[in-house]
């Protein structure tokens, strides 16, 4: 608690840069030990700053969300950037402008999209074939092999196009509850995959398969015919992937502290500065049906750590307001001018609104803005 | 259509002007004509720019939800500002700065914090109590008249602070449907607050009763015995608002324009480049229990419209992507590199995550930073 006196009037998300790079270099060895390549992905931090500690555990290939995230990242000299969300062709100007200097890698999942670069690239850039292994937000059908042999086919006939592989992400493990349940995920279309690979990677000797969201990559040891991984939220964690079992409550690496500005001992609830424009809106559920917006924390001479007992949650976010339900003894002594830290529900939201870090030995860290 | 092609490449929040203005004059009259103040909540919106069109509507007189909106106002010029929120403690250097060359007007509930501001403030502020009128997110109790005598008794003896009266927000009118349901609400609140003013106002002749949440200055036509209203959504309105039945649709005056970056006839679904960190992650509930993140418009000559038959909507997001579910004809028709728009279902979290609005005659407007 003593760090935090005097120097925090506002919410602020406090990043522990000791677990974080401890997270960074857990991921990197597993990466090493399974001899695939290791991308991260960049955008729950999206900042050039804690992109230098992954530089540091030998990282050079990253992965984004956005084509300005690409271009934010290029400009710290990250010159192997997938962006891996369906290439947006409305940025045709700025994926030019980024392949002229970059190895860009976009992702492709229609004949439509793919016409629409050989007609406008001016640059060479590496396209994925996006494939759709069970979370049906994006891709192609991993059983679709007739639409997939089309989109290679007219990769390996592009001009500006080289075919970089497949990549996936398998997000329906953030449904799971334990290494079980994401194993068998993994189980199921991973080697759907290596069936891919085996079909269509006779005339590309460097297309691979590209895998790797969070739950997978924390809980499971190897990753049989993946040439990468690419998980993100890992560098942070999360109450959600707490939940899943990704990670454990101390390997989370962010808190969010917000000021105190009411008590309402009557109703056991304590109103925090901190609300939806702070955490996000992301939210868990807890054993009763109930939603809880984050986990309380307690305040140590290192930095925090989970209270033993009945937990104070926050119950309900409006825009500013944070309601934390709270028992004894919290309600007695918690009062207005203190500053209560927050464990984030998802890591990669509550970062994207709150835009910089301080870490506990007080240096300030920003995020891309635009 | 016509109006976007050729600017807009990513996510852009657009502004109807002129219904923006529209929203901004119809509150105005109605308050002149209830001879009530009209204190609108910045918050919404949370930018000079728009804030000069509420000046040109006559209003001289603010709210804001935190001090740093507070200070981003002051600088605009803004002389005259309610922070709608219980006192942040920890910014009293703020808030001496401000009050040094603002009116500056605060929420207390609790006698620790005015203790602390008594010993802290070193310019003259007016306090208003916040009252819970049923809420139940902040506030005294409104039939808690020993609690409030004893805070209003003690505003009384303080050298820096005057009292400004009773302050309510009913936020559970977000929870009704109708104006029936909206005025029982009011009709159970409002003459309680009346009371509290008949007794405590008596030496404080300048001390009035603030309310004004968006549906109730929306849905009802009078606010018997308040002094002035604070609502802050109607400036843009959304779909929350008209599934409670405080505007129109058409009277919704912002749209998410989103590329589209993958179509999937196979299972109805299209997925733009917009997500919650665009968005927000705020929804809605359709009749059949299923989620909905926003109401997909046609675009037209003048702007936007509501399309018949079955509405396409936003059945899920992630961090970037959103999920369009879309039957005929739309799936057949859209295609990667159209830009469809949205309504958002909350455009207060909508707007703070865009931070900048572009009005449909390609005006950029920002939004306050920090």
């Amino acid at each position: 608690m003593v760090i935090m006196q005097g120097k925090i009037t506002v919410p602020t998300l406090i990043l522990d840069r000791s677990k974080c790079i401890d997270n960074i270099e857990r991921m990197a060895e597993k990466a090493k030990r399974n001899n695939v390549i290791f991308r991260p992905h960049f955008k729950t931090h999206q900042s050039s700053g804690i992109g230098r500690w992954f530089r540091q555990a030998g990282v050079e290939k990253i992965t984004v969300s956005s084509l300005r995230m690409a271009e934010y990242f290029a400009n710290d000299h990250w010159l192997d950037i997938t962006v891996a969300f369906p290439v947006n062709l409305l940025e045709i100007d700025l994926i030019n402008r980024l392949a002229a200097y970059i190895q860009l890698n976009l992702l492709v999942e229609g004949v439509e999209s793919l016409q629409f670069l050989e007609r406008h690239l001016r640059q060479r850039v590496q396209l994925f074939v996006k494939v759709d292994v069970g979370t049906h937000r994006t891709g192609v059908d991993i059983d679709d092999h007739v639409r997939l042999e089309r989109i290679v086919e007219r990769i390996a006939n592009s001009r500006n196009a080289g075919f970089a592989g497949f990549l996936a992400h398998a997000g329906h493990t953030y449904r799971e509850r334990n290494e079980t349940g994401v194993r068998a995920i993994q189980d199921n279309y991973l080697p759907k995959l290596r069936a891919l690979g085996d079909k269509f990677f006779g005339p590309f000797p460097d297309a691979l398969i590209s895998i790797g969201d969070t739950p997978s990559c924390s809980l499971l040891d190897t990753f049989p015919g993946a040439g990468e991984i690419r998980p993100g939220n890992f560098v942070f964690y999360d109450v959600m992937q707490a939940n899943i079992g990704s990670c454990g409550v101390n390997d989370i690496a962010v808190v969010l502290a917000c000021p105190v500005v009411a008590v309402h001992p009557e109703r056991q609830e304590i109103v925090v500065y901190g609300g939806g424009v702070h955490f996000s809106k992301d939210r868990s559920l807890r054993p009763d049906g109930t939603e809880d917006y984050g986990w309380m924390v307690e305040w140590t001479a290192q930095g925090w750590q989970l209270p033993e007992g009945d937990r104070p949650f926050l119950r309900a976010l409006s825009q500013e307001h944070g309601i934390v339900k709270a028992g004894k003894p919290w309600i007695d002594t918690v009062k207005p001018g203190d500053i209560l830290g927050f464990l984030p529900i998802h890591s990669c939201m509550t970062a994207d609104v709150m835009k910089s870090f301080r870490t506990l030995d007080g240096e300030h860290i920003e995020m891309m803005r635009f």
